[in-house]
């Protein structure tokens, strides 16, 4: 078994590499970090490279490595790659996954439009997979999905559905096509979302934290719906109306 | 106007305690950063005792500070009392309200028992009042209302509705005396949501992230309800399943 004390090592340098996107898809691979999340990743059609562990790590007895190469790790290189405060004393190296590929369009997509924050945009992914959306599009400009905050705040579920990255002028084209209403979410001009009937299909956009859905996407939705403020906020979450707006729309 | 230059001013040292919740309740003071929240605390029933800024702070020509401190700071200063990364260059130093007094109960409120993520109290406390809720109650074993995380994920809300702290047994037990309905979440024994009807004045139960609702409080709900996991996540994140609850119950 490989076994790793410095965190001079060259191999440790590789891994922190896997902490920006560009690093990420120079090398073609990603790092998860935590016991749920590597135990998603070693169930997820991915192809794992190596999981990296110290020795006091206690696996999970269900858990089957013998496919895998193991790296023992020292606490202080276990420090240096991990980008949490406690770490749990577990990650792997994942090979980036091909982008899905969707064939013929049906059933109920989130699309997400230029959300910056990875705990908003790994918060959305989760709360689709909970709603049971069919998939999710995110936009140009959006943090990247292999970010290590997002793959956290998604609790795994970048494992469970498709999450595609795409123009999103072009997939509303696409859902249009299909007739598969599209819903985009405006202040302006929009309608309460209850006086949408829950829907078998549909595709619904959320946007920018500050600024909400790009106009020129606003104008070519089929109809653009609002959440109501009752009290004296601004504002909800874009996570927390996504969540509101899936459960409501799926019915 | 008072100038401040140094970090190893004493006045300095005051205000860096109130990142604590021991020094901010030792001080009977908190500290609000950016110019969203100082606009709303300038605008809140409390009172402001000073605001902080530098040289290169332009202030808002709608703010009237004329009954207000102001005490100018050096970047580094700012910098060292704020807690964000960026910070906007403007802060506050406030007096603690005295605890909200709810006399009649009525209406709609949400209850939260042990939650300890602060940005997932304060987009809690976001959401009840953008859903226009009545109150809401902070049980024992919370992260504290006035931590600056807590504060700003609420995006000022915490002083738009009476936030109190107690004990929550106390308070199912005051609800069920009005006739309120108490609403417990929890995987076992509950209902879905969407089995309920939208109701007038409820009180809704959110529970720790890892742990949900104490058995000892969901054992004196009048009924406990879940959202349905459609996918294969495990769980929704605490303040989007709040969202998804707190707008189908108030209808």
């Amino acid at each position: 078994m490989k076994r790793i004390d410095s965190i001079k090592n060259e191999q440790v340098k590789t891994w922190k590499k896997l902490h920006t996107r560009k690093g990420r898809e120079k090398a073609g691979k990603f790092l998860v970090e935590g016991f749920h999340l590597v135990e998603e990743a070693l169930k997820a059609p991915i192809h794992v490279e190596a999981v990296i562990m110290t020795e006091e790590t206690v696996l999970p007895s269900a858990w089957s490595l013998s496919d895998h190469e193991i790296i023992l790790v020292s606490e202080q290189v276990m420090k240096d790659i991990s980008e949490t405060e406690t770490p749990q004393g577990i990650a792997a190296v994942c090979d980036l996954p091909a982008p899905p590929i969707v064939d013929v369009l049906e059933g109920q997509y989130l699309l997400i439009d230029r959300v910056q924050d990875p705990g908003n945009v790994g918060t959305m992914i989760r709360t689709a997979d909970s709603a049971g959306m069919t998939g999710v599009v995110m936009g140009e400009g959006c943090v990247d999905i292999f970010n290590s905050k997002v793959i956290r705040a998604s609790q795994g579920s970048i494992f469970h559905l498709p999450v595609i990255k795409g123009n999103l002028l072009t997939w509303i084209e696409r859902f249009k096509e299909e007739s598969i209403p599209v819903f985009g979410t405006a202040l302006e001009g929009a309608s309460s979302y209850s006086a949408i009937e829950p829907q078998r299909k549909f595709a619904l956009i959320m946007g920018n934290e500050g600024e909400g859905v790009s106009e020129d996407l606003l104008a070519v939705c089929d109809q653009n719906i609002y959440i109501p403020i009752f009290g004296q906020a601004e504002s909800l979450n874009v996570a927390v109306a996504a969540g509101i707006l899936l459960y409501y729309l799926r019915g």
